[in-house]
């Protein structure tokens, strides 16, 4: 599996404008054929990080994913919601096995 | 949901026995009722790198966790393998909801 965190930092008055962006782009997401999740996750430390936690099948789907509506309306939406640029760290799964993504 | 991310900088001649160690204790990790999710993922620039992304229903499910067999025999294993001392951030999930974990 190809598996990329996107760790975000925004500005305290977009949380709850990020979250909703983040959501629905992640319900549209979840339904593409090579995405086997897509989860949002917010630091209890720090309510301001985010972490998309991106699974994809291949690396032609994490091409295929920014060529989505959903995916340029988010990228939109929350381009000035961002204290810093996002950046992102690719991993490879050691368990489970890609069968049971 | 009680989401932990753990972050592990292993010796880089004990990633074969690191991995070995984590898919043991993550199969067995997976049949808690109290774990939805139990992922090793191994970072791709940097092989000496990992993160178990440990998702628990409750607070009390992370306590139980730790006084499982399997968790214990797992941090006495890898004691030794690591580089650095491991560190662990929490998170609360934005998407999905709770029900579909």
């Amino acid at each position: 599996m190809v598996i990329v965190h996107v760790f975000i930092h925004v500005h305290e008055d977009s949380i709850h404008a990020f979250s909703d962006a983040c959501r629905q782009n992640a319900r549209s997401s979840v339904k593409e054929p090579g995405i086997a999740r897509f989860d949002v996750i917010r630091q209890d430390d720090d309510p301001c990080r985010f972490v998309l936690v991106e699974v994809y099948r291949s690396e032609a789907d994490t091409v295929q994913h920014k060529e989505t509506q959903h995916y340029k309306r988010w990228r939109d939406a929350v381009q000035d919601m961002m204290a810093e640029p996002r950046y992102s760290i690719r991993y490879t799964n050691v368990f489970p096995d890609d069968s049971a993504w």
